[in-house]
């Protein structure tokens, strides 16, 4: 990631370049994956719409799932959709109000939603489980047909959007420098705590290596 | 929070309760202060836009900010808008892969962008920085006219939205609860790293009070 202010990184345009492209195409990858969190946006009768939901990478696509029954995404098959990624990494306390920020990577990607169906849908809703927390999906009861049917998959290319990274320490103007005013940065990061299990739980179940190995990110 | 499932609040339909409205005014309330970081979505040409920036609320209004050169701050003026705020409290692992989720608490506001001018405009960007580090701005050099001009303020009442929450252990269907598989939560927050002082911070300069005491949410 770049230090220091803002930068702007148009995916389309980059991908002209095929060294850059690489790279950024890792870093992109790499702040989709960090998080199973996005929001997508998108038009109902004119009014936009930014829905919270998980969101999970297979090599140039993204995913994310909605229950079938849902407006939302009844509406947005087919439809121009905004998808945003963020982490929020930290307060970034400048010499002035107006340098203060905050460090973050961020993703925002622009595409068509196209609708997963039958067992194309079935083999993703799997492999979706075993995205968020890997190893876990050997463990549970098979998927029934009308499980698959409630969910609806949606899926995007990942060739339209822009990143936007900013880290490091404030950047101040120059004579500001002098002053005696403390700067820095109150860095932020998930972190994961000490597994609750459910109080239903069979009695001796203990912790699976697959819950106790699990790593954010 | 409600503990279970998922709670849709819508908040219009709650103000015609008072008691109802009061109580999940201040659920609401709580969700939008606890973290500054929002998705703004809105409509440029046709197509949804979505875009991380900072909020702060002061009563009844929300506020955001951004540059004044912003393509998107300069469309939204007097267009309506979808603020989402998101806190992402924990996976959520149920005994079948369809009732795995995530625990979390979601705002969604809708309602029009008004513009803050002058005066005005220039005491909220002051306020801005002691609700995002209380304590910080009577340390910081003065905002000079150039900076206020540069920055744009927006502003809409929280009085059409909804709000998402769920918490708690899974809900299973009944027969899986027999099943000896590990169920339960993973618990995340955003934790706050020891304060990282800007290299060019002046010599001697000890962490103020402001910093060393600041607490997330």
């Amino acid at each position: 990631m770049p230090e220091g202010d803002l930068k702007i990184t148009p995916i389309t345009r980059l991908t002209r370049n095929p060294n850059r492209a690489e790279y950024d195409r890792d870093a992109v990858n790499q702040i989709i994956d960090a998080t199973p969190l996005c929001h997508v946006s998108y038009i109902i009768d004119g009014r936009p719409y930014n829905t919270p939901t998980l969101q999970w990478r297979e090599g140039d696509k993204i995913y994310w799932h909605g229950s079938s029954a849902s407006r939302f995404l009844r509406q947005i098959l087919g439809k121009q959709v905004c998808m945003a990624i963020t982490h929020f990494d930290g307060f970034v306390l400048a010499r002035s109000a107006f340098h203060h920020s905050i460090n973050y990577r961020s993703i925002m990607l622009f595409g068509e939603a196209t609708k997963i169906e039958d067992d194309e849908k079935n083999a993703l809703l799997e492999r979706f489980v075993d995205h968020l927390i890997p190893g876990r999906l050997q463990h549970l009861r098979a998927m029934t047909d009308q499980e698959a049917k409630a969910t609806t998959v949606f899926s995007m290319p990942i060739d339209e959007g822009s990143a936007k990274v900013r880290s490091g320490p404030p950047v101040d103007d120059d004579e500001d420098y002098e002053l005696p005013i403390w700067a820095g940065v109150l860095p932020i990061s998930q972190t994961l705590h000490a597994p609750e299990p459910d109080p239903k739980n069979l009695a001796g179940l203990e912790v699976p290596k697959h819950v106790r190995d699990y790593k954010l990110g």
